[in-house]
């Protein structure tokens, strides 16, 4: 039957009854299709009978069908004429793992982050509203998701669309880890304290909202008592402004359908429609597993077995995981932060071994910073384990509470520089730049997780204010770690090979590649200084001042846009004059682009940050040195 | 009898029956001293005795008491040892007008922004806790500023404080402006389906909290129910896990004080205590104005009448506010959204034009953006009005919903640079940075009020992706303002001064300055042109290339942080080549520190970008050069 079904106008063809059949061939489609790809699973699996539900219900594209974060969009993306494309996600050229504007008309609003679907809805809907068109705004949003003050923030701004907007809070207890926080458990009182609604009960309870306004404000206040009653208390959605619709069994789509018509038809609004799913649901091996296939690799259907990629060196996230077990066994104050990210930070390693010491804050970054800064103010020393690009939505949190008190909040800045299939959402592509224009910041990049021990325990030793250390996505260099981490003197980097003519001044994980064009310059007979600048923030001039008085050509190298490492390093020699003399250089850095999904080495040879881009940068600097090209050096 | 208090434990040394003379006196000095000062009065006036209460029941400064925002600390200041200098209030050297660090034990964390005392007191109560060391966490936050996601976030996490945790919600029903949304709305059921608590009854509430938890439970459910009954559920404060009590009258000491207690002396936790206050309470004046005298200039305490300034020019604001009248009477899909700063971005003209498309989305720069990104994804051209430094909260939606998707919507970007007696916190120091490093947006500056209204028409013009224009605090230059403003093309600068030797590329306001200093240079026969790039991305890459190779140096002038315009300049001059043969260049930009409070001229000075910095620096840069300052022209 799914072939029957290209775009959401076919499935609304189908009958009520056909739905559970179409509902069964996609989530096998996307079993399927996944197990050859990797990505979310989990997520996608949850809401296979929410997806055939709104399209059918709903008039999309009209209607903007806004999924939050876009990780579970993928059978969206089956029922919205990408089913021929669904084998390229997440590969190079093929489908975005997230919805994507540029992909599809069915894709009204781009996601990745969490939390900014019922702003976007509401924006979809307060335009189509004054401009006189029909199209309502209607926003998927997980549990975990809604703790997020960005969430809040659009609900209590949620009255002015109406009925044009629509929640659904589709509540699987879960986003990539379980839920925290007292939303959280209020949720699952709510749950406790109503059994799902019977069919009958939900339409009326939708069917009210088209009385005249009187009779259904009193219908309303009797129906609150009788809640008050029997559940304590009216929704802290109802409070909102909400009209609350739930819980509805998502898997369900005979209670499914008819509310959501209701739901449709409704004269009143906003509607919140509570929506309980299981993630997983469907694929036992998913089921069965603790994170329900959150995140998977490519994997055996039948079997649930995913591929292993056997690990050539520890990811860094975990290396920063032990480092930080480390600094806490000799430091009782040293604290772990995380904003519903565990996992992906090391933070779940932490807290295995320090349970009583590990912050959980839910996806509430803002919060997690400015906690950081009032324990730091109070003799504690917080490591705050955020992605650079998370860490964006906490940017005056890091300026107003840390940065301008001079507080020693700690920043373990994971998924710095480019990512690999997640794509531009999740690049840390500014960090250094907006952190190193900071005043009192110390911002350091780790060249390999050797050096990540060191900066780790540098920014634990660190007292006297904000400090924060980058690095990549990934598994490590391979390097032997330090047994015992040594301190690094602020504002220090370090020479790894020494040279004449040219001076590599890298910052981050570049060095390898650094490294690789410098052998290169060497057998065309350019001899290379490779520098690991290590700080950002405060440079070391003493050391970029000899290599600029000794070398004709200086290249910066880093894994982060304009206005970071280069620019600074172009601004102290500007400053001091040491430009003016005919030195010669060049900053690589990433494009003036937010570059597309890819394996990460194909990405950066894109962005020119490659060892061939270096040695091709090198040359150009020289074509007017052919002197010291032919001497190999310094004349 | 506020002689003989200096320190909060001095007041503890007084009985309940004398503090009403203290407030009362406290009033009074607090009137007097800002009547020679000029600042915030409103809300200060309105925690007079909230201020005595909170430092006479709790054991401060061991005991962290957090005024969010910390404009209504000025009785708080002159109870814990300021009072001498409270005459100093936001002049240069003198007091900050919100709480400092710096300034005292008293003010455990520094503010200005709105929302962030719940998170910090978190901080505080778990850093303690966890150090088994006395002192809560005390947050004191308006209704208006608990609008903002980050207090919700807090709220969520609240529960792990336990009773280490007090939030003191104060309810003035307004912030700067009159409050919005559904939290507003809420607040005010609140207040009307339920009368002030009478003593006996609020104290029972508390009291009730130190039953046995069993019993306790079964209590408060009763109450729950019974409540419910009432008043239609429990409180949303209740459901997020607290402990509501209230709501308390806030001027009168008789119920604050034993509330206040039993709060301090619970067992559980966190607790909310719902205060309802009146801004500008006890002067005649301000309780009459409509703002409340939020924030006055000096004025005479008998009648209340402000000094008046004579204005030369018109406000920046009230600039930016007609220019967009202006283009929403030629196109029907402008609108102006504002977040909660009506007044201080112009946007309330704007909403006198065009009330029905205004959106003041209340503290929620977060929704503000996402919410103007789903608007013109839908067709609309939203102006997102946010001042440089609270744009910062918004900056992952920048990055992700607006930049990413490349959405034209338009920021105006209000008090960038320095701003004078406000201080660090609201320097508008690093927009240039951390917009400029975003590929698709593009970057303006205005160098004076026409610049304005050009650069508001272009952007209102400019369909393509993201735009903004930044302008600073205060009154304009005075030039003549166009009649029918221009659409400036993208990325063209224009020169305003030519010369020969010297060029100053000016971003933004300095231009005043950079065009004095090309009068001094000129004195001293250096030729000097001075161009306005207008853009700060893209850049004017042609102009630049011209005046690179027809000058001997080039300086960059702007009102940002290193990273913004000086350091694309430098870089793409370095990209190119044009620094490789000894080409001078020099960027001016505000230092690495955060600038204490002063009048923007002597800021400026300090920060080395006025007229005579940049002269000097010039004259630094020809030092190697003295032919060409002899000759007064490129030789």
């Amino acid at each position: 039957m799914l072939d029957t079904v290209d775009v959401p106008a076919d499935l609304r063809k189908l009958s009520h009854g056909q739905l559970r059949q179409l509902a069964d061939e996609l989530r096998t489609e996307m079993i399927d299709a996944v197990s050859t790809t990797g990505g979310h699973l989990g997520a996608g699996l949850g809401v296979i009978e929410l997806t055939v539900a709104l399209h059918y219900v709903f008039n999309t594209p009209q209607d903007r069908l806004i999924w939050d974060v876009g990780h579970q969009a993928y059978p969206h993306k089956i029922l919205t004429g990408r089913r021929k494309q669904i084998r390229t996600l997440r590969q190079g050229g093929g489908l975005s793992g997230f919805t994507k504007r540029a992909e599809s008309e069915y894709d009204p609003f781009g996601a990745a982050h969490s939390s900014t679907s019922i702003s976007a809805a509401l924006g979809f809907a307060v335009a189509n509203k004054m401009q006189g068109r029909p199209g309502k705004g209607i926003a998927v949003i997980g549990d975990g998701a809604m703790s997020a003050g960005m969430a809040y923030e659009a609900m209590n701004n949620a009255s002015q669309a109406g009925n044009r907007l629509v929640v659904i809070l589709n509540d699987n207890d879960m986003s990539i880890a379980p839920p925290v926080g007292a939303l959280s458990a209020y949720l699952a009182r709510l749950l406790s304290s109503r059994s799902f609604m019977e069919l009958r009960e939900a339409i009326k309870q939708i069917a009210r909202k088209a009385l005249p306004r009187p009779l259904m404000n009193a219908a309303r206040q009797a129906d609150e008592y009788a809640r008050g009653m029997a559940q304590g208390g009216g929704t802290l959605f109802e409070e909102l402004g909400f009209y609350y619709v739930g819980p509805i069994d998502g898997h369900n789509l005979e209670h499914l359908l008819p509310v959501l018509e209701n739901v449709r038809d409704s004269a009143e609004g906003p509607i919140l429609v509570h929506v309980v799913t299981q993630k997983g649901k469907g694929y036992a091996p998913a089921e069965a597993a603790a994170d329900k296939y959150h995140g998977v690799q490519k994997f055996d259907v039948v079997s649930g077995a995913q591929q292993k990629s056997t690990p050539k060196a520890p990811a860094y996230q975990n290396v920063f995981g032990d480092a930080l077990i480390a600094e806490a066994q000799r430091d009782p104050t040293i604290v772990g932060i995380t904003a519903a990210m565990p996992s992906g930070t090391g933070i779940d390693r932490f807290n295995k071994a320090f349970p009583e010491r590990t912050f959980d804050v839910g996806i509430a970054e803002q919060h997690a910073v400015t906690f950081a800064a009032g324990l730091a103010a109070e003799g504690m020393r917080p490591f705050c384990a955020i992605y650079s690009t998370f860490l964006q939505r906490a940017y005056d949190q890091v300026v107003h509470d840390v940065a301008i008190q001079n507080l020693p909040v700690r920043f373990a800045i994971d998924r710095a520089g480019l990512v690999g299939a997640d794509g531009c959402t999740h690049a840390g592509a500014f960090d250094v730049t907006y952190l190193a224009t900071l005043p009192n910041f110390v911002v350091m990049a780790a060249a390999d997780e050797a050096e990540l021990v060191h900066m780790v325990h540098t920014a634990a030793m660190h007292d006297s204010g904000p400090i924060a250390v980058r690095y990549p996505r990934g598994e490590g260099t391979g390097v032997p770690l330090p047994a015992v981490p040594q301190r690094l003197e602020i504002g220090k980097g370090r020479i790894v090979r020494e040279g004449k003519t040219v001076a590599i001044l890298s910052l981050g994980t570049r060095l390898a590649d650094a490294l690789k064009a410098a052998d290169e310059l060497e057998r065309k007979g350019i001899s290379t200084t490779v520098a690991d600048l290590r700080f950002a923030k405060p440079l070391d001039v003493a050391m970029i001042r000899s290599l600029a008085v000794s070398h004709d050509v200086l290249v910066t190298v880093e894994e982060n846009a304009i206005g970071g490492f280069g620019a600074h390093v172009l601004t102290w020699l500007s400053d001091e004059g040491l430009t003016d003399a005919g030195l010669k250089v060049r900053t690589l850095r990433l494009p003036d682009i937010f570059q597309d999904h890819d394996n990460p080495a194909k990405q950066y040879a894109e962005a020119g940050l490659d060892a061939t881009a270096i040695v091709a940068t090198v040359l150009e600097a020289l074509r007017f040195n052919s002197v010291n090209v032919v001497e190999g050096a310094r004349a």
